[in-house]
């Protein structure tokens, strides 16, 4: 049997996993899983962010269009600085791994009244512990007769329930042999069951056959499960109206025919409602039950017409509960069930105006730029096939951006972290070496500057973008929420964002390219500079601290506690 | 009777506590507290930090310098961006309290399966329950009747126990009324046992009558307990050797004649290790048994020698402990018990070179800088009184420094966290306020980059200071710990920091200050020049990566695993 280090065999399985790059920063309890991330022979890259917490975020970002994703640090420092983004990732359903670095196992299992570095107490379990709310599994490996197992046990719960998980590997058995996989990991993802399936399908086909309208909801689980295509067949072969959800934009869907836009309860346009919670049916697609998506728990799907919840673990028809029935078998069980159902009436009339849909009719003027109308204007410089990653400010506004086919916007999702957006893009940006997509980023100035030192991993690694800043001196998404006064807490000292680039290690007009805009002119003239964006490429976006996006303030309002 | 909001009942009691400043950022949990540090009759201002991590690094050195810290956070996204920090503020006795907003009591306590913002599942105590691994206290108010008697509780257990304390108050609740205070917050500290502290006492005078040398070991919680001159007073009645510790080395004793250096088990100077274990009483105040103090455990006090171990809570002499014995109680009544006692013979002899010793026979010159002649330099650039932080590199080097008089340099101490050290310093600016001191930083450019754009921070406020970055491309302490290959992953993308204050807001030249320093005659004129810095002065500090200090390359051999 062929003979590697346990490193090697972890970076192996990440591998496998199509993770082919690996965050990381060292510290002397993770080295020689370091050495290994250099030496072994396993096809992992090590890249360094600027902090264990921009590296996590890093990690999600990455795992939201690889699959997974993994984050290296020593523990104490390193673990408790990740648990913010790992938080994150559990509530947005994507699995990501952080790979911690302990002492070595005998001086974890000898008690003591030592202080050691990087420890609360004597008390080596804290990390664990900690993790452990924030994860579907966290542990340490400490036999190295079952290390291998408990690694694909580890790999295997992440894949499973998308979620995160944290796994110690004590000094001493970072480098220690064990036995090579002889094959690819298995993921052996629970099978939903056949008495349960059959039962759902037979109730949801019943309600389908008699109905003449319907609707479909799609949520990120769909994006998570890779299942984007099924979604899009489901919507032809019922022709029903589809609208998407806030925290996992879909462009495919935006862009299909019978698009009615976003979803999310109240905050969504008149129309959008009365498609989605008028249809006779409505089926909600790997959505959960979460704040932003719900529009702040206001919406009404099912209340007046049949629905069929698609979670992620079982289905839900008019609120008959079917367990054990996975999204991942449920669609494509649903796709054969439903072959012989005509397709539905469907008439779309005075569509919801999307950004986009102004396009032809919108002439870049000398005015300042303003949120609503740049969004149009952003709207026009996606194109199929971006890598579009948001961060708050970013976020909800480019939620009112139609985006072409293909086109998923990630970023901080119902966790909300500011800061989290550009972490994430930065780690898309390596994933995204093997999909050769256009990458674009947009952020409020108030989220970036919380994980800006990472724009040096991008500058570092020469990385091809475009990354809009929208500077409104603030937290613009709070001064929303919270109306009526003018509080200074909200405001931000100003960056000169179009000198950061050079400051973190960029040769403006070689690597790094720097613009400002005021006007609709200006950001036209940039967008069209942008089209095939080489370099890193930086814009601050000028706009009033007072501006608002007009559905923002209607998202804001229900947000006020 | 006076009725206030609970948020500046709050505020009332920090600032009682010389917390002048809470820093802080808004999220729409905690809009409330934030108006009401706006409004609130109490005299504490609001600082923005640029990250929930770098503001609580922030508390802490503010903590340092003041006695007590505070960081306003929104809970999730915002309380567990702060754990590394906290667990820091733990690991070294700080008292720092976080304060997290959080949804409405109506919400909080009303099951459902919704799953709101910030909120990891439907479990609003993830927080509260992963903080009580590194505090001494973590709770949620939600009686409006018992919150200021819970208010105080918290805030005498942080002063009791020199630990950090994690607090929630629903949103609700934040500008609610209550009570005002009728009168300051008595803190009812513990009392020491006086049976135990009068036997302690009897034992420590029978050792100290028959010595003849005796060695005072100064450690961490003296200082924290605001105790450094009865410590001085203690070296002086005994005419003891003195040396301070690596984690906290406080100038008073290394300015003292009887300074036999920096005392740190095999780490040490041989000289320094005779005569601390060799005297025949050695006195330990406020040391703990942590890894960088010890020299990695390898300490030999109390070995061949009568030893008194003053602990926080306890005294331990020769293996008896007497328990419920208070640092601040024994020290005061030790000294009144000795008066009687001859000062000791001592005997200084081939005293350890120190760098500042040094300094009449330093001459600048051109050769390129390296960092055992740097530190000759900075010690003779330091002066009584300067406020020093340093940040992993600049802290674990300038150790090596003799610090003059009523100097205590600050950092990241055993819990060792890169980036601790420049947010504490940042912190320190605001509780330096009161005190007036220069203000002079050293960082590692590893540690650095970890919380840099928390200068801006300091750019905005005004702040005059000195901040020299050591510029070694990378993790010099990781190199030095783990030797032997040419390891990347301790190579860090080269920034041009004297670039990066324009970019993070200031105007060079004005406000403020940035330089490059390659020769010891290059920074021997910028020395000079910040004899007394004014605006922010950021001086880059170029290294071979190479360069290791002397003293360095023993402690890291003792630190490789």
């Amino acid at each position: 049997m062929q003979q590697i280090t346990l490193a090697t065999y972890i970076l192996t399985r990440l591998k496998e996993l199509n993770t082919n790059h690996v965050f990381g920063i060292p510290g002397d309890y993770v080295l020689p899983f370091f050495d290994e991330i250099l030496d072994g022979n396993h096809g992992v890259k090590h890249i360094m962010p600027r902090n264990e917490l921009n590296g996590t975020y890093a990690a999600d970002g990455y795992s939201k269009m690889n699959g997974f994703g993994a984050m290296v640090v020593t523990f104490g420092v390193g673990s408790l600085s990740c648990t913010n983004a790992i938080a994150g990732a559990y509530a947005d359903d994507t699995p990501i791994m952080v790979i911690a670095g302990t002492a070595a196992v005998e001086v974890l299992t000898t008690p003591t009244e030592r202080r050691y570095h990087h420890v609360i107490e004597n008390n080596f379990d804290t990390n664990i512990e900690m993790f452990k709310h924030i994860t579907c599994a966290s542990q340490r490996l400490v036999d190295l007769s079952t290390a291998t197992f408990d690694v694909d046990q580890i790999l295997r719960k992440a894949m499973q329930t998308k979620k995160p998980v944290y796994l110690e590997v004590p000094y001493d058995l970072q480098n220690a042999m064990v036995d090579a996989p002889t094959r690819p990991l298995d993921l052996m993802l629970e099978q939903s069951s056949a008495v349960n399936l059959n039962a759902a399908l037979e109730a949801s086909v019943a309600l389908l056959e008699k109905s003449k309208t319907r609707s479909v909801l799609t949520g990120h689980l769909l994006q998570r499960e890779n299942m984007i295509p099924q979604g899009m067949q489901l919507v032809d072969q019922l022709n029903a109206a589809v609208a998407t959800t806030f925290s996992c934009k879909m462009g495919d869907f935006e862009a299909h025919p019978n698009s009615i836009g976003i979803y999310m309860g109240e905050v969504s346009e008149d129309y959008t409602k009365e498609m989605m919670d008028g249809a006779d049916v409505a089926i909600a697609l790997g959505v959960t039950f979460n704040e932003f998506d719900t529009g702040v728990f206001t919406t009404r799907l099912g209340q007046q017409q049949d629905v069929i919840w698609v979670r992620k673990d079982y289905v839900e028809i008019n609120g008959e509960r079917y367990d054990m029935v996975y999204l991942r078998d449920f669609v494509p069980a649903l796709l054969g069930a439903i072959r012989h159902i005509d397709a539905g009436e469907l008439t779309l009339q005075a569509r919801r105006m999307f950004a986009f849909e102004q396009k032809d009719r919108f002439t870049a003027t000398d005015n300042e730029l303003t949120i609503d109308r740049l969004f149009i204007q952003f709207s026009n410089y996606l194109q199929a096939g971006d890598m579009l990653y948001g961060d708050t400010g970013g976020f909800i506004n480019a939620s009112q951006a139609e985006f072409p086919a293909d086109i998923v916007m990630h970023g901080c999702g119902n966790w909300g972290s500011l800061g989290a957006g550009f972490g994430m893009f930065v780690g898309a940006n390596f994933a995204n070496e093997q999909h050769h997509r256009r990458s674009v980023s947009i952020q409020g100035e108030g989220a970036f500057t919380m994980s800006a030192q990472d724009l040096a991993t991008l500058i570092e690694h020469k990385k091809d973008l475009a990354l809009f800043i929208l500077d409104n001196s603030g937290y613009g998404a709070e001064r929303a929420i919270h109306p009526g006064k003018e509080r200074s807490y909200n405001d931000i000292a100003v960056w000169k964002y179009e000198k950061l680039a050079e400051a973190l290690g960029g040769t403006e007009g070689v690597d790094v390219h720097s613009y400002v805009a005021h006007t609709e002119k200006d950001i036209d003239a940039i967008f069209k500079a942008l089209k095939e964006p080489e370099g890193v490429n930086i814009v601050r976006v000028m706009l009033d601290p007072n501006d608002s996006a007009t559905f923002n303030l209607r998202f804001s309002q229900l947000l006020q506690h």
